[in-house]
């Protein structure tokens, strides 16, 4: 028996055998102490800088070889600021002066630098350069106190990564050749994490509670993706078990891989759009890969939030035209500007709000700053041109915003037409359906809409009023909960009864257990990462809808917890 | 014609004619500047701290007076810092050491005091000396800069009170003797300034967006807390005109003060129960004032929020005895602890949360902390033996949460019952429907549940992912959307189904365009301010429920927009 069972929450298939690398702070506590030999205090500062800085040119150069250019520009940020001599200066002279230690002369200095960097709120530059100057003051004490800080950009063998949570900076420094895995201590099915290890294609298990405690740097570590666990310094039996484990996996997924150019169609015969969600036209090679049908949710954000400022008409044109030309005449469903609620754009101040998911975001700052919206849609409009587009709107609560945003649409539309410009006349329309009031709804919309697609993450955030970020109430991240799959049904009848077609682009379409129960209630479009598509065609193609139909049923009017449904499906799907 | 007319949101009904009292601050800023004579500096610091003394002084005595000792202690907190030797001792010192103004030395001085206390984000205490700290700066600021704070509670002749926003602690200094009502730039109408116009029954304009910049210290201000609008500068023919409309207001509450002991039957016949609302025990003449039928809502939150400490069983006991009592055996519902969002406890930590009204609150802290829960289930237990008590739980979203209520309830009976405590033994139990998930899966919610209360503040702000406080988005308090009727009419539908009753103890409640069409939704009971108890009695009385079910039917199926409701009613009820 392994020393330890950790379990946790599956965010990503797979398995993986490893060591264990600790991605986790070292203590970097001090006492503030009085010297009497400053100047050999000052030295001492001195080395501790000199060696910060060796460490992260070498950082930097690895980063660069293993990450490109971009991830690694961050590093050459903490050179810079190291090599500021108002910086050292100002330390210098507190060890001089205040006759104290480096440790708390360096870390009143940089207090300071970055309570005044942060106190500029309105300029989210000077916001991240308090980041950073709180990086290198890490690295900088690091040195003074003589213990070693993580740099996963160095990682050179393979590893399973620890950690209590990873940071979008983190995983930037994940180099992929030797990364095979990882697992925190917190976070869910849609943490950044979880997300991202499904992007990269590495098992991961998160929410674990206590990895950073109950593993050691060098353990080794078995990782199970598919089930959630972590087995702790295994047995050989154990070890053997997993590796046949993962050669199935391995060979499971050569299966899924000749599905490539199948339609998706059920026991039954009947056919569902699978579909991927995407992020930015480089994911383009996955959606191609995996063979999916269209793209169910194109996220426009990338062209706002990797930029300096409002990206402009022509910038746009080029990221939509790239992404509809390569999808060679399927449908492509762009979705307008989902900025606010965690998403924050340094040139686009937003206001300060006590609760960022109930406040200014998506379609309410595009209604409200209709120049940006406006120049989003003539890009899309002109771009509509090259294949088969469509466009939906993000956070629509009530039919006066699908108006108002609609209009808008047409006005532009208009104004490209009369000046010559070639576009599509049957671009479709739709909304993303994620608040509870648009769903109810859903009759009166289906007779102004063109499509809905619903989007999951949101639609349970606020249908049970829990962040679904915050870890405290992560209890009623509830999928499968009957209050949901009503809403679900509701919103898919009404789309039927009006000729329209609903999608979902959330979680939950690729998510096993709900698949079944979607398929049953007539769902028409599943999106999802491209890495899941196969595997959920695999599962679609066993399924008969008639027998779903009945299955859901049930779970929309005879269970009345999350758990109930979650075991009717696991019994009659899985047999388990 | 005045020479501006201010719309505004009608908050509290009323007319008011009065001068305008500006409780806005002056400008304090200064530049810093080098001084020679320290000595003469230090002396202006001085006079400006013994003024400051003098002036709160005053005030404190006035406020004990107006107001009581309680609300005057905050002013004795001011008082007691600015006779704190070491933070004057060390202002001086800056003054002599840096040679820089009075002003300067005060600033940097105090916010150091300010994040020092404001870094105990663990004591609630402490960091309300911070709120303290800042109070008295600016007091001596003032001083020093030679221009007057206002100070409401100075106010000794009737004024119209103008206000960016009021905060609970600018209110708890109004004395209604003088202050004849008041218009604020910010707010909706469940703002804390709007709830407390109610409360306080002085009308008032909240919303209007301008007050605060084109109304001037000691205008004339004609202010229709009706209508929503202000006067600035009336003419003579306009006061008059309003001063007629004041005394038909009052009339007209005449009339309805008659109809205190009549029952609340519609037109037709059928019996409603018109219940009010209430915070403390305090509020019970209020509600016997106004002939409520029932206490559909009593907020357990000021036992918890006015205390140094979780309050025991024996006070809370005392305290439910007390209304239960009151009431001479008709019903009274007591809400469990609300704590959370935006309600907060010097003594109980709360996690910080990036959406407060998405996170631990209400039902989820008392089933995760089941030692305050217990403590509070058992005073409500001893206070049923002493009239009709029903409790109620806050934010249940899934069925899991309530039979978890529901059994510690029935294990803390079972304890009292074996100890032989006369304890009721028909104690109905009921939820709130404020979220959606429990309000679209209410069907099976009333197998097992009593009664429902429809809170409509939450439940419109889930249901439109739309923080209430926040005006950016503040177009999305929908109250009359179709979308939420139908959630409504689900509820009260399910409820009946299963022999049980529905009552709403939200703003929308005593709302006359909700009115009558709850009425024709057939909603049990309407709890409401105690102030609006007899205003809306007078309009059920007048209404017929058959023809307000038909227009009821109107605005779900055929209204799209929460215009096209509101139109609908004032139309053919109110004949607009």
């Amino acid at each position: 028996m392994a020393e330890k069972v950790l379990k946790g929450i599956a965010a990503s298939d797979g398995i993986a055998i490893a060591k264990a690398y600790m991605l986790v702070d070292p203590d970097l506590s001090f006492e503030k102490t009085t010297v009497s030999d400053t100047d050999a205090e000052v030295a001492r500062l001195h080395d501790a800088f000199d060696a910060s800085k060796a460490e992260l040119k070498v950082i930097k150069d690895k980063a660069v070889e293993n990450l490109g250019e971009e991830e690694a520009e961050v590093f050459e940020a903490h050179i810079t600021i190291l090599s500021d001599p108002e910086m050292l200066g100002q330390i210098e002279g507190k060890i001089k002066d205040d006759k104290v230690n480096a440790e708390e002369a360096l870390k009143e200095v940089t207090d300071t630098f970055i309570s005044m960097f942060e106190a500029m709120t309105d300029n989210a530059y000077m916001q991240e350069r308090a980041g950073d100057i709180r990086d290198v003051t890490k690295r900088v004490l690091s040195h003074l106190l003589g213990v070693t800080l993580p740099s996963p950009a160095l990682i050179d063998s393979e590893v399973i990564v620890v950690a209590h949570d990873l940071t979008p900076s983190d995983t930037a420094q994940l180099d992929r050749k030797y990364v095979k895995g990882f697992i925190t201590d917190i976070g869910g099915r849609t943490s950044h994490s979880a997300i991202m290890s499904r992007t990269l294609e590495i098992p991961a298990v998160v929410g674990s509670e206590s990895a950073t405690t109950d593993i050691k740097e060098g353990d080794a570590v078995v990782l199970d993706g598919i089930n959630g666990d972590a087995l702790v310094t295994p047995t050989d039996a154990e070890v053997a078990d997993y590796q046949q484990k993962a050669k199935d996996f391995v060979a499971q997924k050569a299966e899924w891989a000749k599905l490539k150019n199948e339609a998706t169609v059920s026991k039954d015969g009947k056919h569902f759009e699978l579909a991927s969600n995407i992020g930015t036209p480089d994911d383009m090679d996955g959606v191609l890969d995996a063979g999916s049908e269209a793209i169910g949710l194109f996220r426009s954000e990338f062209l706002y939030m990797n930029s300096s400022e409002l990206p402009d008409e022509d910038t746009q044109f080029e990221a939509y035209k790239k992404v509809v030309e390569g999808m060679n005449g399927k449908p492509v469903i762009v979705r307008t500007m989902d900025i606010g609620g965690d998403k924050e754009l340094p040139y686009l101040p937003l206001p300060d709000e006590m609760n960022p998911f109930l406040g200014y975001r998506a379609i309410r700052i595009s209604l409200d700053r209709d120049d940006i919206f406006r120049t989003q849609l003539r890009a899309l409009l002109r771009a509509s041109h090259y294949g088969q587009l469509r466009i939906m709107f993000p956070m629509i609560a009530t039919l006066d915003e699908f108006r108002k945003a609609k209009a808008i649409f047409e006005e532009e539309k208009a104004k490209l037409v009369a000046a010559g410009t070639p576009v599509a006349d049957d671009i479709k329309l739709g909304i993303m359906i994620e608040i509870p009031a648009a769903a109810i709804l859903a009759d009166q919309f289906a007779k102004e809409v063109d499509f809905f697609s619903i989007g999951t993450n949101d639609l349970i955030q606020y249908s049970f009023a829990a962040d679904r970020g915050n870890e405290q109430v992560s209890y009623l991240y509830q999928p499968y909960n009957p209050s949901l799959l009503r809403l679900i049904k509701h919103v898919i009848d009404a789309a039927h009864a009006n000729g329209r077609f609903t999608g979902m682009c959330g979680e939950v379409a690729g998510d096993q257990i709900a698949v079944p129960l979607l398929m049953g209630l007539g769902l028409d479009e599943f999106s999802m990462s491209s890495t899941s598509v196969l595997k959920t065609r695999s599962l679609m193609k066993k399924l008969d809808t008639k027998e779903m139909a009945k299955l859901a049923d049930k779970a929309l009017n005879e269970c009345v917890t999350n758990e109930e449904v979650k075991e009717l499906v696991e019994k009659n799907v899985f047999g388990k």
